[in-house]
């Protein structure tokens, strides 16, 4: 199945060109008042929503996707977890070029030494959204990547067990502002993370890795690889991430970017590919 | 005024050395289905829910705090943010020392160029929860720090403003696994983030880089500074911070620690301390 979240806040069934609007299947989850829960709900409870969604969705008309305001599909993660340099010819392109490294050798060391970082949370948004640049006296660049969502509690789990944990996939984008700070700074501000266009389930996508993902700006193709080319894959990901800190459902990682990482300007439109998940277009403006 | 949370999610108002149970006046705030907001809906409604405070606690008793499981004050941030190498001692420790800064220059550089890092939100407890160490084949250290809470949204704030952005203050411990690895994945395994042992409002403290902080491990001092030796002060941090992405509110920015880190094991007693805020005690356990 293909999860959506569009306009305001409203939860859509993807089937072909066109989507069913299944929010009122949103009533099997339960109310909260404060505290919230620290992980995102209608993930934890996937399976119960999904059968709802297959009842409401009989009754709904289907609804062309041109004009539809995408969201994240994911609202609450706790966490955005980012996989640095884990395509090898990436690395070697940050390694080759100043403006990418800016001589801090913590942007040059393999995944395996400098590990995972964060994105803020209030980094994400969806498609429809745009993304607002900031700091345009520095480079900003494209990242395209594909993102894992997880779909429940994952500590301490090894690789050979790890796609049990995946609720499903999409695009992820992760947008960079270029410079000497921590990535879990520069990778965080407001609409930086872009997610979409929809989550596919795991049962549609029985190898991660082995897909086809390309990025265009303006019509030029910018980056153009396959996930295979990935140093540590899915499953190793979340082998290292759950070493580290329990991951939650809803949790977002996105598994690195492969070579032809390139500047963005306000007024650029990128689209985005992956392959068994779709297209997203994203609009580019200065904050 | 003092909240702290306690419990199975209570609210309680601190008068000296007891709590008054004050969970009825979390009903001025809404009550939500997925998805939830992208902040901390109490601190959002920090006014509302102080007024019902003071109705709501005249009818009750005065609980003793010895006893009460002490959870982290703020429930719901959207990131938790530090600020890392913002005292010089600290910083020159670092340098000397390679246990600390594992030839990674990314550790040494200045917070200037360094920037800020984040903290996962899932690594967030509260005093009475303890710490759980991983990764115990590595050195896990203490660092108290002053931790600031963000009453509303912030966005490119100068300096001179940024104090009327902040609801309260609290104690805050950035526990840390050492290593190569990014900050943002070493300081955010469940619980390395501790804070407590409740908010104290920002009309309590009018100037918060004049305060005394320590902290001792099993009795012994181990960590003894005063806020005013920050190389970032909380306005500069919240400047610095909102510059490259929106402050929410509830979002917790951790401001630094001073010289003195150093290890700690399972079964050690922390206490902490800082001036004007209180005293908190916090076990260490292996996770």
């Amino acid at each position: 199945m293909r999860f959506c979240r569009f306009g305001d806040d409203r939860l859509g069934l993807v089937e072909g060109e066109g989507i069913k609007d299944v929010t009122a299947a949103l009533d099997v989850l339960p109310m909260y008042r404060y505290p919230f829960p620290a992980y995102d709900v209608l993930i934890e409870n996937l399976e119960k929503v999904s059968e709802r969604v297959r009842q409401v969705a009989s009754d709904q008309p289907s609804i062309s996707l041109g004009g539809l305001k995408l969201l994240s599909p994911v609202a609450n993660p706790s966490k955005v977890i980012g996989a640095p340099v884990n395509y090898q010819k990436h690395l070697n392109e940050v390694r080759s070029d100043a403006q990418l490294h800016h001589d801090n050798q913590a942007h040059t060391a393999v995944i395996q030494k400098t590990g995972l970082f964060l994105k803020a949370c209030s980094s994400l948004v969806g498609p429809g959204e745009g993304i607002e640049l900031r700091k345009l006296d520095r480079r900003n660049d494209h990242e395209i990547e594909l993102a894992v969502v997880i779909v429940k509690r994952a500590n301490n789990v090894p690789a050979s067990e790890a796609l049990n944990y995946v609720a499903g996939y999409a695009i992820g984008l992760d947008i960079t502002i270029r410079g000497p700070e921590e990535r879990s700074l520069r990778k965080s501000a407001d609409s930086y993370t872009v997610l979409g266009p929809w989550m596919v389930t795991a049962d549609e996508i029985s190898n991660p890795g082995q897909l086809d993902l390309r990025i265009s700006v303006n019509g030029e193709i910018r980056q153009n690889s396959n996930t295979r080319y990935m140093i540590l894959g899915v499953p190793e990901l979340i082998e290292f991430a759950s070493a580290f800190y329990t991951l939650n459902p809803g949790d977002v990682i996105i598994t690195g970017t492969p070579e032809g990482v390139s500047p963005i300007q306000p007024g650029d439109t990128i689209l985005a590919t992956i392959e068994k998940i779709g297209t997203m277009e994203v609009k580019v403006r200065a904050a």
